[in-house]
């Protein structure tokens, strides 16, 4: 028979050391941008696991990352696991009262904390139930100020740590690797293990051909953050392949995004809608060359297709468009025209990048409506299921865990149609759905729609209570800057009409300045929809 | 945690089948050429599945195959695991003692036949101690006559089968799915099981972008024997790809093979060194657009550096070096240019290609020798050693174990440099390596360089004892036919002299019509020795 070889975090990175030594990481902090080699951030991992395990860290403990996307959140995602403890890595821009409840609630023994991100600690210490080390990263020499006994600067516990540190732990395949928390728009976020397994496989996936061709002859840049789902798995995958990586660090923008793509011939890039349409708008201001560009994965939510159009026709930047969510470590679903599909037509092929794509091999889907399983047609609506080896069974400590996982499948939440190429389209929240009279209206088809107006920016489409159809459609709307783009509701109803039935039409269109968003960039709606019935109540 | 998903070959075709029904498997066999859409090839899978249940298969039962490259045994590939059986792959070419040995050994309960290698049954059929039924498969109505009586028409059971079938047999992922038998040249032929889960990571690995790529927009050929390794494992990766496939079908030529390759416009093929010099001839010698193929795999031998040189300078075609074997599901690695490698010189571009690549993710090899690990200077000779979640721990039944299998690793008998890169170069057989005077010469370096010469066809160097040295290299070369070839002894010598150290030249150079090949076509050194030493002794 086969060796019975487990599948480890430690085993990627013995890889990377062996054969890719030489390939670099680039990496901006607050102090500027650096480049390592493999070779010295390997030695710096090992360096962190013995530094780790000086300051008490056993197997199966849980070490809490606050950071942004540089080279030592990278450090963390390999030593964390490959000395056998877990890594959480924690969204900083969630309320401090979801702060507090998911670090206490992974019992979270070390933190590693970049320093601007420090005082938000601070702020909270003596709520934290578990922490006995905050460990500081930065390059400077004196650490901040604190009240706090336990501190530690990182690049002091590197220097001093043990030189010869291997990862020698025993460690099995579904022992858990990292944990991450939901970023529920309602409710207490909810945990997520990661198995050592599950990442390992998922790693693969990005690296096959048909789904992101993750190699090492890329340049990613991974613009979504690491504490999004260990942003999308992506600093795994490159690390494993030997890929040059550049970490973007703190505070960024789109102008340094598009520099940092420009000067290091960056080939690929993920992020959330967002970040590409601020993206596309420093483009449009500024020169930069993006030829070097293969690649921009899109999740998270659903991007418009004006703008999908905009970075294909006008810049030649091939855009991809994923589905996956926290509970999917998380890659379901990517682009992917298939061989027969390569001579379509503009239209029919921005139709298929402005869809979720196809489902990966490994995952299986189907959706579900009251009627069963939905029939691939590119109509039907039903609930999207999920299951395979990186699809999460249950949440940490059990929470919620009925609702969720049923018969072995994952239940999502959200309504998607299947066409009969098997192309994955989010149609909505099963919660955002618009009942309508009895009939489903998708707000996502809206919004999209509405956002291919070239005066809108981002366009957010809600249900409000209605006496007479229960429910119905309104239009929050933030235009563009500038002169020529003084737009009507009358105009935005007038550009919709062709596109859809009658009582598809939004009841009224409202113009914001800004739609309140999650902390990873989504559509808050239910805070939204608070604001709209107080300001239609008026 | 993450869900259990078990990782199974009949996951595989439920992904061909919603996602890629309608893309096609294109078989010759002795009927002509057939083209099915993977829709036709999976219900026929399903009711094979159903077929060898009615003839008493039951789970872990093994199932063998005598067949050429074509549709049917595609099928028997995926159906036999997916019902629970065991996939036996028999390579007709082994003696009428190997055959009756390794069908007994594997207590095969029903064969899988193609009609033209059913004679080559019939003659050993006294012999054969568990096989229940045997099922011939042909495009013919009629059965060839037979002494048998359970002779079963392949077509008739898959007609007379429940159309209704699924594969819904409870597999766990160790569970094995096929077995193989190596085709060694002394000693008799030792199983290898072959588990859904390594087969399942081993098609991964064949299709990521770092590897073959393996991909939905391929065409493969695979020309390597299906009964080699599972033609090396291509079937299954490229099934699930929902990848084109074209089987070349029986007794294929040169030929043939290129005219397919037109026709079909076929991207990617794989074979022994054998095919390609064949290939090679006939494009030299006919007009074939070969403008499709983006890669040519060669590996079972090392290939010789000329005809390396001549696909990728004089055709164009990019050509691929691997290495794998029977007991590695095979690949372990391939040819693979780093990207600070782009722009080598030609030279030193040709000197990679002619190394066995670089280890593929998830496969660990490290090179022994008496001095314990050897560096990766490209210069220091250890025998190579590999383990990896694709890689045996053990023969079938036990057969010569403690020898193969050591401390968690595969010792394969094959001794390598590695160079500073990482690249597995495969200086020779333990067994073949030439010790002169206590130093070593590699047998296969010597081969390269006189298959260089422009005048030679094949080159095989063997070991003869010698008094004072011990042992000394002597050439045996099968010249290329034609005018212009008239090559003497010294010619050879004075084409090697400035390429080796003076006490690597062989002492002898014999010119022979053919060199005896194993069923795989790899040189067979020990009955060239013997014939050798009879010639020399003369």
């Amino acid at each position: 028979m086969m060796m019975d070889t487990q599948l480890t975090i430690a085993s990627m990175i013995k890889r990377t050391e062996q054969y890719f030594p030489k390939k670099e990481v680039i990496s901006r902090t607050q102090n500027g941008v650096q480049t390592f080699t493999y070779k010295d951030i390997i030695s710096r991992m090992k360096r962190l696991g013995s530094a780790l395990e000086s300051l008490g860290v056993k197997k199966g403990d849980r070490v809490g990352t606050l950071a942004w996307n540089h080279h030592r959140h990278l450090e963390a995602y390999f030593a964390v696991p490959s000395m056998g403890a877990v890594l959480h890595t924690i969204n900083f821009r969630l309320s401090k009262e979801h702060l507090i409840y998911i670090i206490n609630h992974a019992e979270n023994k070390v933190l590693l904390i970049d320093e601007d991100l420090f005082p938000l600690i601070e702020s909270i210490k003596d709520e934290l139930e578990t922490v006995e080390a905050f460990v500081i990263m930065t390059d400077n020499n004196t650490l901040p100020e604190s009240s706090l006994h336990q501190v530690y600067s990182y690049e002091e516990l590197l220097k001093r740590a043990d030189n010869s540190y291997e990862f020698t732990a025993e460690i099995k395949e579904n022992d858990p690797a990292g944990i991450c928390y939901t970023s529920g728009t309602t409710g207490k976020p909810k945990g997520v293990i990661y198995s050592h397994r599950g990442i390992y496989l998922h790693s693969m996936a990005l690296s096959m051909k048909d789904t992101l061709a993750l190699s090492e002859s890329d340049i990613v840049l991974p613009v979504v953050p690491m504490f999004h789902v260990n942003a999308w798995g992506m600093p795994f995958a490159a690390t494993w392949m030997g890929t040059t990586q550049v970490f973007p660090g703190p505070n960024m923008t789109p102008k340094i995004i598009a520099e940092m793509i420009e000067k290091y011939k960056v080939t690929f890039s993920a992020g959330v809608p967002t970040i590409w349409l601020g993206l596309l708008k420093e483009l449009e201001e500024g020169t930069y060359n993006t030829s070097s560009l293969r690649g921009l994965l899109c999740g998270g939510s659903a991007a418009p297709k004006g703008m999908i159009h905009m970075f294909e026709s006008k810049y030649g930047i091939p855009f991809l468009h994923g589905y996956g969510m926290t509970e999917t470590t998380p890659l379901v679903s990517v682009t992917r025209f298939k061989s027969y599909q390569s001579e379509l037509p503009d239209d029919e092929r921005l139709e298929i990048l402005s869809k979720q794509g196809l489902v990966v091999p490994g995952i299986e889907i189907k959706a579900v409506n009251e009627n069963g399983e939905i029939k691939p047609n590119g109509k039907e609506m039903g609930e999207l299921l999920i299951r395979g080896p990186w699809i999460a069974d249950a949440y940490y400590k059990g929470d919620s865990n009925s609702e969720s996982f049923q018969n072995g499948w994952l239940h999502t939440g959200d309504v998607v149609t299947i066409d009969e190429e098997g192309i994955i389209k989010i149609v909505d929240r099963t919660k955002d759905l618009i009942k309508s009279g009895g009939e489903w209206i998708s707000s996502v088809d809206l919004e999209n729609a509405i956002m291919a107006h070239e005066s809108v920016f981002e366009a957010c489409v809600i249900s409000v209570p209605d006496p007479k159809w229960q429910e119905r459609p309104v239009a929050c709307i933030v235009l563009k800057g500038g002169p020529g783009h003084q737009v009507t509701k009358e105009d935005i109803i007038e550009f919709l009409r062709p596109q859809f039935a009658k009582w598809w039409l939004p009841d009224d269109v409202l113009f914001l300045d800004e739609i309140p968003k999650t902390s990873v960039g989504k559509f808050l709606k239910a805070k939204l929809r608070e604001q709209v019935e107080n300001q239609l109540a008026l």
